[in-house]
């Protein structure tokens, strides 16, 4: 099989799922990650040590390591449930924290991250940059801070109008070149508007995405989220993409299997919803239907302490799909 | 060479320095590690989560990591000097703390850190149980906690006439084990009282190490601390490790090169003093004499924000004595 190269754009649980799955199979993965991050134990971390944020980084780490032996993984993803100022600490972003105060910069300290941690691929950041995600609603309310935007008190059951960043920050160089040298980008799943559009506004992104040959693959979400995507379609997802990356999406990946009733409930209490699928196969679109989704119900995501969605891409089912796409 | 085995037991800086030197020979390395540190870091990990303290141990694993690449040193005495709750704390020690926390129990978890650290041979605590160590001075008063047994305000310039540890604590059998089957067992350069005796206070080391077959080892301190030994002779630290190993040393190790005068300033205002060589070879007793002094000054023990002694020992040149004396 010819070595793909395969980068992943994004951070969150999203990503998180996509390479692990993807990590499996010969190719060269690239992870590139948003530098917004505002919340928990990053968002401490952000205002006290001035560095990236590195919740998504450490998450993506956690997804790349080895786990031969879950050893790394487990240490990654550890969370400090008490002592004086380390409750809801991470330990991976501890560490990362200090290889960076160690190292002098993110490139050199996730580098050296890479090496302990036994990383399949690699994790850059969208910038060297730091900066504040913005978003306005559809009723003219402005919201500053990505923590913020994924609150339902916020903008829940209100469209997204536009997000931005405060100040523009500039791409970094690394992520550049795994863009435009790569044979398919992934955008999704995870939350649109906190996750993938914000590596997306960064300067010189849309630029690299045009000028690279790669296919871009939109995964879209198994359910909208009520603080997010209210009542997305299919379609709304691969219309914010487009309207960000400001190139066509070539692949769209949905997921057909059916949500188990046992889960929907708490869905509905989020008033969450399923995206209507309304693509077709037109104008060089080509959709992937199939059952992506995971059997088991999941609690939390992995060495998060926020409980998150219950019905999860499946990261093998995904992976192979993205993988036939290539072939 | 014959492939020897050598059990350090101690502690700190003093093991710190014996550990990195022998680990470049092909020797199998064990490390006791006693359980009574309560300052600092350590102190707040071992109040807020209750396991074993860990400064020590970390410290070892410092000494054993692998160092053909120096990142896993650096991350394991990387000390926060910001960050509100985390200022003070020692990354090693913090990931010590997550392993212990996921793996349930002192040895799984330092099996662990033996792997992620790539270390040379062994590190183990004395024991499983905690303890506080006390200490009586000649004028009858009782000090409790390692931290305070260290500072010259409570027993500076005083004689000790004995410590203890509340509650009497069991040695772990793993530690046995090393005791009763090596070739050499070194105790000291470092704290006398605060590293090396606390450890032949547990219950079963004494018992242990009078079975063993291994020549014991003492490497006298090349100076005397105001707050522990204030004025000792090489004749008061043989004795010591007499009185509290129950058996003979079979080795002395004496220091006799010069102290560089820069560096005697500092040690005059903390009144140390050079112990004073009144040892002859009697007895079965050796004496080994000789240059065992580093010839640069160093202000701070890696990883550690209290400044230390100046005058320390050479890693390679106190390493190549302890294995002449196997040869």
């Amino acid at each position: 099989m010819k070595n793909f190269k395969i980068t992943v754009i994004g951070g969150g649980t999203g990503s998180f799922v996509v390479l692990r799955g993807l990590k499996n199979y010969p190719v060269d993965l690239t992870a590139i990650i948003n530098v917004t991050d505002s919340g928990g134990s990053t968002g401490r971390l952000r205002s006290e040590f001035g560095f990236l944020p590195i919740g998504d980084l450490r998450q993506c780490f956690a997804a790349l390591a080895d786990d031969s032996d879950d050893t790394l993984i487990k240490l990654l993803t550890y969370r400090f449930d008490r002592g004086r100022g380390l409750r809801g600490h991470n330990l991976g972003n501890l560490i990362l924290t200090g290889l960076r105060d160690l190292y002098g910069s993110e490139p050199r300290a996730l580098e050296k991250a890479s090496s302990i941690f036994k990383i399949t691929g690699r994790v850059l950041p969208v910038s060297l940059s730091r900066a504040t995600l913005g978003a306005i609603y559809e009723n003219g309310k402005k919201v500053l801070g990505e923590h913020a935007i994924d609150q339902p008190e916020f903008g829940g059951g209100l469209q997204v109008k536009g997000v931005f960043l405060k100040p523009e920050i500039k791409v970094y160089k690394g992520a550049v070149n795994a863009i435009i040298n790569c044979d398919m980008i992934v955008l999704g799943p995870g939350d649109i508007y906190t996750s993938t559009i914000p590596c997306l506004l960064v300067g010189g992104v849309k630029t690299a995405i045009k000028k690279s040959k790669a296919k871009i693959c939109c995964v879209v979400n198994l359910m909208n989220r009520y603080s997010q995507t209210h009542n997305f379609k299919v379609s709304d997802y691969r219309r914010e993409i487009e309207k960000y990356t400001g190139r066509r999406v070539d692949v769209v990946v949905v997921n057909t299997s059916k949500i188990p009733k046992r889960v929907m409930s708490s869905y509905l209490s989020e008033k969450a919803t399923i995206p209507d699928d309304d693509l077709r196969n037109e104008g060089g679109l080509t959709v992937v239907r199939g059952d992506f989704a995971r059997r088991s119900a999941i609690a939390k995501a992995s060495g998060d302490s926020l409980s998150r969605s219950f019905f999860r891409h499946d990261e093998d089912k995904l992976a192979r799909a993205l993988i036939k796409i290539l072939l």
